[in-house]
């Protein structure tokens, strides 16, 4: 019996996607799952009469692999990537590649990379956007590791990956954590984008819109500059009626959003790097606030808004909204490409921010019109110190920062946080900002603390003794 | 010769006043430091003629001091407080004291302390803070440890410490890391209260004020509610006239503020334990984002602001700006002192709020009037679920409101950012909503992720098979 080209463990449902599909494009696939009759009900399944091996021990697994062995796991990260590859290890051959396509902390894939070197055995690790659908139809995919590695997995990922007029949207990210760190930013910026989503939503709702009406707004949104899959489902989840009550189904949702973690990591990397991405980190702060629902229905008894506020003038309102998201969302981009480009000079990843955009164009949740318009400007200038210094993107942001202001105003007004709106025009203020008050926390340090400070005038450290000047 | 009743080592100017501090107060310090010349300059100089025994060597110093021993270690946080615990060991009896009394992070102390306590070695870790003037006539102080640790040190503590019409600022925080981490919260909120100020500076600069007029209004500012140790100095800096250029020295002061780590520790523990502190963090992004001054002033060549404003009315948006400040403050502390409530119950710290807010109404950066009322609030109920739910406080925020959103409407014309303020807002504005768009974000992670979502009219977790739907 000839041995399967590829091999895959973790049958989820992403496992199973992408499972189908690479055998769809021509690859033998064998497939193992630490609760074996998963396999069974797959390969009698969805899987049947497909060029699918289903093996019910790890041996048999590994035993029915072409050499090198490529190795896809697809299982819950943390804890669980370390126990299966130190299962698989004893049965490797040095040259045996492992690709670890979960949501991997990126830290933890520098560690096991390696370990694993050591061993002689190759380790990828590397995002996977696009949800099931993604898996099964074409993904976003970033991998990351020994560029050989990557090379033997290449002709597999080009075939799976989505495909868009700009190729496959796979390349070779970067060694080692590479991957799994750009598509942690990935998701941070996804985060931030589905905040802003919100937020419209939630002032859509406040200025008196139905659901229908919003959907219809996101509909005629996503055919302009805006188009992309988030504001495409945003319609199509507006404009869904629930079977058991007739309502929309949004108004029905609990106000509670859920996190799996990848959002905090690249707060947490922001933090660590010493690179600002407000927009992320209020996307990530008011997913937790929404966790508080006990708290804030006590809190809405006891703490007061503005008195209420019409809007004489929605359709004003909604068309400066139109052009403050979009700026918004460039704005909270340009703080992610930012993390990555000092992630990857601190890392030595020397990733190539015009890729990661092209690969961004296909299969993966954030994937949107923009990305070519991020693509193009890195193209023309790799070394962008930020993508707002961009010809381009500064011409958007400066033509709508009076639009942002006015949104974020009407906001403040009527009592509507808009955490992710505000924290972006702040970043844009901050940024234009020849001069900050940071004098005054220098000034402010050194009184209490003798922490120095530099001046405009002249180079050094200096300091005030201010026990001299005012008494002590 | 009879033996000192402390150690302490570590001879740096906050070490220096602190064994001043002590002796004053009728105790024999005996100093050690790495550099021993330090301690021969400091026994023949500041230290002469006092209490003070200066030791050349470790063995030296040890075998100086009663027992039990207590050695306080005022080292860079870090690694040197290891090597220095490490050097000490193999000379120290079982039921020593080590007592280090720098900025250490507080899972450091929980690893130190459980470490230590295995040899039989006891060991605080605690927060001081009141910078070099405060360590000298009487700082604010956070210990944490073994209780029985705590009270061997106790007749020191309550000496040193500042006093206020509350009693000694000292009292025990909790066991292990308690008190590093409730000083840890300390500096976050002081980035909070000193961004804050930054941001009312920089109003006031744009709205067309001088230094000297600015120092007028914060010293005016400082006779009301905003008394505080924080306000008082920044009307002292602002008034300041730098000998060099005549000109008021804030104004020649570099706009990069540096940080040291704790209220980006702070930002990362309030990712790590969920809990909500956007004005902290907002505070910790500003002074990042300062430190990018060349990026900066290339983005002032290419960004563009709004069209000069003038204010027409400064004292109303002075008037409206100190209520502001104030309702912002409040609101940042809030977030704090949840933070440290979190903390508690997590790691079982039991730690008393009032407590906290009454031992940094002296001697520390944050000390304030407003900590009294602090006090008071969890005086009269300690299982406050947030200090914004204080009857008295939210009367403050409440009546306050409608000016903070005065405040950040102008800014945000003018194209002035304010993040603290409008962090601040925006989490009164997120805390009191009983409802919040995260129905969105819900709507969308389970169309593309099937991660499932609640609703509001009943119990369960539900999942939309949007596939079938739209189609896929």
């Amino acid at each position: 019996m000839s041995k399967a080209n590829v091999g895959l463990i973790g049958l989820a449902v992403m496992g199973e996607n992408l499972v189908l599909n690479i055998e769809s494009r021509g690859f033998s696939v064998a497939v193992f799952n630490r609760t074996t009759s998963k396999v069974t009900k797959f390969v009698e399944g969805r899987g049947k009469d497909k060029n699918i091996v289903g093996c019910l021990s790890m041996e048999e697994f590994v035993s029915s692999l072409e050499k090198p062995r490529k190795i896809i796991l697809l299982v819950k990260a943390g804890a669980p990537v370390d126990v299966m590859i130190d299962k698989l290890v004893p049965l490797l051959d040095k040259g045996d590649i492992i690709f670890d396509g979960g949501n991997s902390f990126f830290k933890d894939t520098e560690r096991r990379e390696a370990q694993l070197a050591e061993k002689g055995i190759k380790f990828i690790g590397s995002g996977i956007s696009g949800g099931e659908e993604g898996a099964l139809k074409g993904p976003s995919i970033m991998p990351g590791g020994p560029k050989d590695a990557y090379e033997a997995f290449e002709p597999i990922l080009t075939q799976i990956a989505a495909k868009t007029d700009d190729g496959p949207c796979v390349t070779y990210v970067g060694p080692r954590g590479a991957g799994h760190f750009v598509k942690m930013v990935h998701n941070g910026i996804e985060y931030g984008d589905m905040e802003l989503i919100a937020e419209s939503y939630n002032l859509m709702h406040h200025a008196g819109l139905s659901a229908g009406e919003m959907a219809k707004i996101f509909e005629k949104w996503n055919e302009g500059v805006l188009s992309s899959y988030l504001i495409e489902i945003t319609a199509k989840v507006l404009a869904y009626n629930d079977p058991d009550t007739g309502k929309a189904l949004v108004d029905v949702i609990l106000d509670k959003a859920g996190q799996k973690g990848t959002g905090r990591w690249t707060s947490q990397m922001g933090l660590e790097l010493g690179v600002p991405i407000p927009t992320i980190d209020a996307a990530v702060c008011a997913r937790t606030i929404s966790s508080y629902k006990d708290l804030r229905v006590q809190a809405s008894k006891i703490l007061k808004g503005p008195a209420a506020k019409k809007i004489d003038d929605v359709d004003k309102l909604m068309d400066a909204l139109h052009d403050a998201l979009y700026a918004s969302k460039i704005i909270s981009y340009a703080q992610g490409l930012a993390l990555i480009k000092t992630a990857s000079d601190e890392y030595d990843y020397n990733v190539n921010l015009a890729e990661m955009a092209r690969i961004w164009k296909g299969g993966c949740i954030i994937r949107a019109q923009l990305l070519d318009k991020i693509k193009q400007a890195f193209v023309k200038n790799p070394d962008l110190p930020n993508l707002l210094f961009s010809p381009d993107f500064a011409e958007v942001v400066n033509a709508s920062q009076d639009k942002c202001r006015y949104v974020v105003r009407i906001a403040k007004e009527m009592g509507i946080p808009m955490q992710a709106f505000n924290a972006s025009l702040d970043y844009f203020d901050a940024l234009r900002s020849e001069r900050l008050p940071a004098n005054m926390i220098q000034g402010l340090r050194d009184f209490f603390g003798a922490h120095t400070y530099q001046r405009v005038d002249k180079e050094g450290v200096f300091h005030t003794e201010w026990m001299e000047v005012y008494g002590g």
